[in-house]
């Protein structure tokens, strides 16, 4: 007697999943992109209890077109604008698939060796191909990681940073006083979030002031790091970002670099969102000072075609993230990792069981080549120029700035209420998905152009609705 | 131009995939279940540069067959009995297919309801599918989340801990001091390493001695924490685990959480390898006291058939894990959030993106129902009763304990070396892979009896080869 699923049936539904998928991104369109429903629409559609007797994978399908697909929204649409993307593709399911099917564990190198060392020339070639710096491949000092999140890497560096500055003390006494880390007003809330996890508290959090184009002002960097050093504090960590959240401002790295670098500080370079732009050497020059970085992380899960979850994580000086997190119980203890002759990724993050995630990444780099990464990146980017030009030439738009990568920030000139108006007007349509952020007290509009199947009609389309909805907002109500 | 695979040829290659992973099931017992490979003879393998050019999935796959294959440590084996069961299933790999073709992100409800809605559904169900405590449950006080690891359930459980007894003071002030946490010495290392990554050190994390079945002793935690009081230190977290990894032993969490309550301090309950064994009614007393627990985590990703990673982790109070993690910033801002009506799980844990992670929760609950799993379960608790009845009724081999789950702990009666080697013959053999342990200074080897396609012949058969491989160990060599 078995309730398991036989080979054979995992056969013929497995294929029905692979149609269903193939079939939604052919249809994907047909959907409202924002999800239509209301709190509580989708739970109080399914039953309070779990079934006593199981359930046929027909009826658990009926369920997912049924109840679960109107409760989506639709981030693989190529109407979906908002937020940041998070590009999937066929190869990255597929790899991800393979990685669900082999169900092994990476936490150690023994534990399945074939996840820790395509993981490791995975992300050395990420190196070579981005132009990153030599030091942060696994055969230099440095080395990577996959992460699952752009947050966990930033977790990771403020330990290693932490643990760095005291001398590995506050792992054991808990001694952090005075230790302080920067940040500008735009860099994202997970480096917060951080800075409250490990142990210090905002206040010890200090936000720079940015320049108009919402970019780290260097002077005020150190300004801040010489008053803190006056005031006995210890400054032992800065995260700089380039293409922040909220406008895509590039942080002035190789400035801060330089401070860092003077004072012993810890530089964590965030590139979640643009980082992908380092594909193309004629945007390199915003990664400049790179090399001055202690870690530097992006993600392939939001803009190379990698699904969720897949963040990319290099350290200079992996001795200093290991000796950070390591632990070694006896029941994980083996031959290899004692000899020192391998990597356990497990020490390399919170986290010990892990995934194998470089699956997906190397399905990605192999089926498109980097010749092919680079022309669909170059073609968001430029997509995200065109419709910077078509805001610049329009009367009731401005533009925020030259975009310097696939984010277009604007706004309509009637004033925050309008644009907010104008934006869930638009976003309930369920014809295109764009969000919003606030900047100086303004709510600008955000256009982030890199879904997978975005092309250029698409985004013809987007600002043609806009500029009608403007239309319409704007003429006066009946009564 | 597109280098994106088309939907037809997504087709083709998924299905193909799909045959792969059948295939691989029906022959996984042809491989050696330990990998063979030496440090390197993986990464040799692979190119030094991702290819410039795309490949096709034919060639993908082809160095899936050669140079992965043979680098994979065969969780999903039946004769896996290694560490702890990572059990995956079909069910479970149809949803986790499902989640990386939808391709959406469920940091907020907003993002996508359903994906926030089903998590909820699910997490409740379990609570009354495992008699846990009612209060567990969204539409009480409490709620569950899925969490990747347990790792990352139990620094979730840490830091709400930390911040319910600083008054959410050291979120802001960084101010952790005498915050005292205990742990037996028996608890999973991954409390160790959240102790340091919350800032607190290890100095004050304190290991409480542990009974003749490796259980903490209440009477021994009461007297510290008494001493930790009277040096105007402040308890502020306990540990307890329901089926160490060690040896499966149980803490007495009746006895614990009394205390707990005395003290005012957060109990955490671990039962992230035997939680599943709470299915069963007639084991439900290992968990008696659960209601005095302020946090609970289990991995259906270890023992419920789920392909990793999910953990399921509930809080008695949800309002003081929110307090503890919420950001908000501008860009997230939504009108359903800022109602309070509904769910941000991204409030729940560090991470901010999050997968649709319950689909295969739900695919694996609704394909076996309640009953199947009951089942599979119970089955796999009589392999591992019946496993020690033979070691019982051996000359050679003595059982640590009779398992209180599915983890046999055993030995043989000539010396720790002896173990060793016997362990590491066996492991090289590729028959089997089992794992070890040490306690009381004493090697012992651990069958953890758990894996989807594991059979009673199977276990059978690791007995047999043990025996016969002691037999040859014991023999005397020629020279």
């Amino acid at each position: 007697m078995s309730y398991h699923m036989t080979p054979d049936e995992f056969r013929e539904s497995g294929k029905k999943m692979i149609d269903w998928i193939a079939d939604y991104y052919e249809q994907i369109e047909k959907y409202p992109v924002f999800s239509q429903v209301q709190p509580g629409d989708i739970i109080k559609q399914l039953p309070e209890h779990a079934p006593e007797q199981g359930e046929s994978m027909t009826d658990i399908m009926n369920d997912v077109n049924q109840i679960i697909t109107p409760g989506i929204t639709h981030w693989q649409s190529p109407n979906f604008f908002a937020y940041f993307q998070s590009n999937n593709s066929f190869p990255s399911i597929l790899g991800d698939l393979l990685s669900s099917g082999l169900g092994v564990q990476g936490m150690l190198w023994a534990t399945s060796p074939a996840c820790t060392e395509l993981e490791t020339r995975v992300m050395d070639w990420m190196v070579d191909l981005m132009g990153l710096p030599q030091h942060f491949k696994s055969t230099e000092t440095g080395g990577g990681v996959i992460q699952d999140t752009a947050s966990s890497a930033v977790l990771a560096a403020l330990l290693a940073a932490r643990e760095r500055k005291t001398n590995y003390h506050c792992n054991q006494t808990g001694d952090n006083s005075g230790l302080i880390a920067y940040i500008s007003t735009q860099t994202h809330s997970s480096v917060e979030k951080g800075v409250k996890v490990i142990g210090l508290g905002t206040d010890r959090l200090r936000k720079i002031d940015v320049d108009a184009t919402f970019a780290m002002e260097p002077h005020q960097l150190e300004e801040q790091i010489k008053r803190d050093l006056e005031a006995g504090l210890k400054p032992f960590f800065v995260c700089a970002t380039i293409g922040t959240t909220s406008s895509n401002a590039v942080d002035p790295i190789e400035a801060i670099g330089e401070i860092c670098k003077k004072y012993d500080i810890w530089l964590h370079v965030d590139a979640a969102m643009s980082g992908t732009a380092a594909l193309l050497p004629e945007f390199r020059s915003h990664f400049n000072g790179l090399e001055l970085a202690d870690s530097y992380a992006f993600n392939p899960h939001k803009w190379m075609f990698t699904n969720f979850d897949c963040d990319c994580f290099w350290v200079a000086d992996k001795a200093v993230l290991i000796k950070t997190l390591s632990i070694l119980p006896e029941y994980l203890k083996n031959e290899a990792t004692e000899k020192g002759a391998v990597i356990d990724y497990r020490d390399w993050h919170v986290q010990l069981g892990r995934r194998f995630r470089s699956l997906k990444l190397w399905f990605v780099l192999r089926h498109y080549g980097a010749e092919g990464l680079r022309y669909h990146i170059l073609q968001h980017l430029e997509f995200a120029r065109q419709f910077s030009t078509w805001v610049k030439a329009s009367a009731d738009f401005e533009l925020l700035n030259e975009p310097p990568f696939n984010l277009v920030c604007f706004r309509h000139n009637a004033g925050n209420d309008f644009n907010k108006q104008l934006m869930d007007n638009i976003n309930k349509s369920g014809k295109l998905f764009f969000s919003h952020t606030v900047l100086n007290n303004q709510l600008w509009l955000r256009m982030s152009i890199g879904q997978t199947q975005t092309e250029l009609k698409h985004v013809e389309e987007a600002w043609s609705i806009i500029c009608q909805q403007a239309k319409i907002l704007t003429l006066p109500t009946d009564n």
